[in-house]
């Protein structure tokens, strides 16, 4: 893991990411931004991440894209309106009954895909774990599932890392 | 192509596709839902969708990805607030930046990956071409983006196709 300075980003970020986004992933001669594009890069090469069968990659990247595309796309845009303070928070249904849907997903199963881990619940829960969203409104089994992920040691390692890399750059400056 | 009616929906649709979105993939035994995970299956049997170089697989994964989620989940939010007749539109300082960020990136390239018309071509286009987002603001190399992918004969005859199905199933309700 690498980060980059804040100061003098237009030259040593932004011109590989037009969107001024993290993360950026570099394997070898490949790079590429967008975290759904690494996690998917990523994936085709541990089975530990996706599993190796057609059906089980496609319902890992079908899973990958919801998170994206279904849950995101609503969460983030409602929860900006909300830390920048909107009256009425326009999105409020909608997000409301996206994450009921999901829910509804949730009670039926542990994992989204295949009875096991996949990068689809890494992302998911992800999507979920925010504060706000998790205390906007009763959701026990999505509630149940961000623990179940975050409780994993892999993930408490990797956070665990990132917090101490942050933490030693910000010693360094 | 087939659609299914809406009346009827919780058990012929619902019941595959948690959110209750269109489009639905079936290939042989394979199904998967959300357009992205849809456009990137096909591509990966079709080189005219994606190149077959590491590097431009890659980035074509990546510029799909960045139409879902950099791009589309600012402007079909802010489309909503927008025609729900939201009096502030709270997302409108974000949208007008991400396709100010993308607007840069295609004044200097016709296509986003390796000089060829991909999948992220077809699946950006697709979210840039929504009316109300293309009359706000002025960007010309977006614009010109937007009718230089929806010129391609391919994308008149599936347009053609759809309006035509739809209709069909409209005379035969």
């Amino acid at each position: 893991m690498r980060t980059v300075p804040f100061d003098g980003r237009e030259t040593n970020h932004l011109a590989q990411q037009p969107f001024g986004q993290i993360p950026f992933l570099s394997d070898g001669d490949l790079e590429m931004f967008e975290s759904g594009a690494g996690l998917l890069h990523l994936a085709r090469k541990a089975e530990s991440l996706m599993p190796r069968d057609p059906a089980g990659e496609v319902q890992t990247v079908q899973w990958t894209i919801a998170a994206l595309n279904s849950i995101e796309m609503v969460t983030v845009p409602w929860w900006f309106l909300e830390v920048t303070g909107a009256e009425n928070n326009g999105l409020s249904d909608w997000a409301k009954n996206r994450l009921g849907q999901l829910e509804k997903v949730l009670r039926e199963r542990e994992w989204l895909v295949a009875d096991r881990f996949t990068v689809a619940d890494l992302l998911m829960a992800d999507v979920l774990r925010v504060a706000k969203l998790r205390s906007y409104g009763d959701r026990p089994a999505s509630e149940a599932y961000v623990t179940r992920v975050t409780d994993r040691p892999a993930f408490k390692k990797a956070h665990a890392d990132q917090l101490a890399h942050f933490a030693a750059a910000d010693r360094s400056r």
